[in-house]
């Protein structure tokens, strides 16, 4: 994805060791032709699989979730970070950490939302530790869904997150991989 | 919008007074071929304002408002919740109460997505008591930005919100009104 690459070059900034900045491009504002070119890229990947519903969390996530999902045909479930201490009877809940955060947040899915008829593909804004797919990729298990993979917009692969999920056997397709935020600078892995 | 109607009247719950559930349609699970209608026809009926970006709060109006930001070609900006008690110098902020919630949030926008040279149409999903409209509108104010129209997919029109908007002088477009939810029944308000 050059079109991405050089569009995260112009507009992203490194905020401190780790951190990204990509507020208008992914996760504040928004580009919705360049998100259905990413949308129609997840599509293309993951052309050969069954899939029944597009997963991801909120809020980043939705903007290419929706388009991955419309390319596909198929619904969207964006996981909710849930706000109240209440039980959820009619929910699967993980409690996750937040990696940029600092905090920790309850992830949230109503049961008939996702079941075991389900063929799922998890798509999200941002990879870097993993914490928040990991708690999903939970919920998915819980409610008997099947994941057939996971795209990722940008994958801080200095990061353990995406290289874990791979290791699970999963199909990890990342549009652009990062390698390196030293000295402020964005150094992108080779594909 | 008789389709989006009909899938209330299959899909939608009330859970208690004034609170109607769309987790299947709205902002939990979303139709992206519907919501992609929707988008539309904002679009269709802000078609003479000179709109620069769409502007939405941060989780349900997000599809939507990416909808009609993509047919309308124009950039799309979700006000974030805020998470941390850290200033923020670079952001536009503002505190709302939430009425389903039961708690306070503060809304945040960044200085750089917003300013005196915008004229935004802020989208959104439902609107009951208008708190976070009004939280918004502040914020669009605050950038010096201009407001050139209000579109909601669902307006409780029982609750004041709306009417409220009306009254300051905005175009407020409704997609479905609700009149009452009394009884757990479901009742429109004629058009």
């Amino acid at each position: 994805m050059d079109m991405l690459k050089q569009r995260i070059r112009e507009e992203a900034t490194v905020v401190s060791a780790g951190v990204l900045k990509l507020d208008s491009l992914l996760n504040h504002g928004v580009d919705p032709v360049l998100t259905m070119e990413l949308g129609k890229e997840f599509a293309r990947r993951f052309a050969e699989r069954p899939i029944t519903k597009v997963i991801t969390i909120e809020s980043s996530g939705i903007p290419v979730a929706f388009a991955t999902a419309l390319t596909l045909g198929v619904p969207l479930v964006f996981a909710r970070r849930k706000k109240t201490l209440l039980n959820e009877p009619d929910a699967y809940c993980e409690r996750v950490p937040s990696f940029t955060k600092g905090i920790v947040t309850d992830l949230l899915v109503s049961r008939h939302l996702l079941g075991p008829e389900d063929s799922v593909l998890f798509i999200d804004d941002i990879i870097a530790n993993g914490d928040a797919a990991r708690g999903l990729l939970k919920i998915i298990e819980q409610s008997g869904a099947r994941l057939e993979g996971i795209g990722i917009v940008l994958e801080k692969s200095f990061q353990a997150g995406g290289k874990a999920l791979r290791e699970l056997g999963f199909q990890v397709e990342s549009l652009v991989k990062i390698a390196s935020l030293e000295g402020n600078e964005i150094t992108f892995a080779e594909d």
